[in-house]
């Protein structure tokens, strides 16, 4: 079977070129030549059927042949809050998975025991975009900037539901996937409009502080546990993707 | 608040001394003494509060104040078969966050289209430990050799479903966590007598074979898709876990 060439391509339907490094794996990896078959991806919610019109050193030029709009696989949008670890690389590998079980936008949080001050987010953005490639996700999840704790909390709109993990047992908490398990998932008896969006917290390796958990929950998020298990930072954030994506996925059936 | 110690000893109710490694790690970098409160973990569902009552050089022995025998925070068995990944790091890290989300075996399938045939299980056995102790579970999920494909369907034996994930369009496959979902997760409502085990069965990175399948299924094995997503070899069998492990768990209330 002959693998499909998918390239991430921003703003696919009105560039008529690949982004340099697409062009140079299109042309020195893959070596394509004028009139092979391409897809690419806008991470918007189309693909494309194209074409390459035009292949020169370190440039390649595409006539798209079909645009092809995608369903969308899940309801609401799926937001992770976290602080990140110490060790960049549990955070890169939970971004991995995250874009393969399929989540919309992550924030990385500066909190009071954050062990972690700083974050290159273009690093995250990459794994992100290989990724949704590898994957073939017809949306990209947004990264943003590392933002404090009270800032977030502050300003931060959802059109659902907001929730923050936390392990202080003096505090009452809800088990998270029950309190969001209880969506329609058959794709005739979903309502749109109502607010199905997830926006979840997680914190650093020592825990929200106490404060922090209890300014949350002043400003309308929810205090839930993820369950029974001890799980590392990243861990947590991948169980609550995971958690909300069964939570939020649509069956279309006939798979 | 004073971390707790734990170490890993099996049968640590006749031992009377840590193993070596633990003894290393408690003289040399805990630097613990006689008198000190140490926590024992046997793998095998019980904790021991303990006493250091000789410390030398290289050797730590305790006493043991107290059996803690641990209730199961989930019902069944968890098996995870699965081929390994061509690059060991990836089956690394899923086996450390299956074991802190909680599974209780794994066998690794030498399959058709398998990229790696050997494995060394002793790294994946450190690995396991390490995350058991992180994640202070009471039973070390099982690590079994690498088996041949056919060899594990002809002889496996679970009291409970057995099912296998796959690919492949022409077959028909129902959704694996709708399947499993349908227990009684409050702890009065369970009848731990009847099967609820799960084994699962997951590809290498080219998949099962067709005939892999169709051999699993006329020994049994129920052919399901894990949902939409694409996702790697590692990513699904994570997946296929804390699908077990949430369709699984005891809710006992007051967490």
């Amino acid at each position: 079977m002959k693998e499909v060439r998918y390239f991430f391509v921003p703003n696919a339907n009105v560039e008529k070129e690949l982004p340099t490094e697409e062009a140079i794996h299109a042309l020195r990896v893959l070596r394509l030549k004028e009139g092979d078959e391409i897809f690419l991806m806008d991470g918007e919610g189309s693909f494309y059927q194209a074409e390459v019109s035009l292949a020169t050193s370190k440039k390649c030029f595409y006539t798209i042949k079909q645009v092809l709009k995608q369903e969308p696989t899940w309801c609401g949008k799926i937001h992770l809050a976290i602080a990140p670890t110490k060790d960049m690389g549990r955070m890169e590998w939970m971004v991995e998975k995250a874009t393969e079980i399929g989540f919309d936008e992550i924030t990385f949080l500066n909190c009071k025991f954050s062990e972690r001050k700083v974050l290159r987010t273009d690093r995250i953005e990459k794994i992100v975009i290989s990724a949704v490639k590898q994957s073939h996700k017809a949306w990209k999840p947004v990264v943003n900037d590392m933002t404090s704790f009270c800032k977030f909390i502050d300003n931060h709109k959802c059109n659902g539901q907001k929730y923050i993990c936390h392990c202080y047992s003096e505090i009452d908490r809800d088990d998270f996937f029950t309190l969001i398990d209880t969506f329609a998932h058959n794709v005739q008896d979903i309502k749109p409009s109502i607010g199905n969006d997830i926006t979840v917290l997680v914190g650093p390796e020592g825990d929200f502080s106490i404060e922090e958990v209890r300014y949350a929950i002043d400003h309308g998020f929810k205090s839930v546990t993820l369950g029974n298990s001890r799980l590392r930072t990243e861990t947590a954030g991948l169980s609550a993707v995971m958690m909300s994506q069964l939570a939020r996925r649509v069956c279309t059936g006939g798979i």
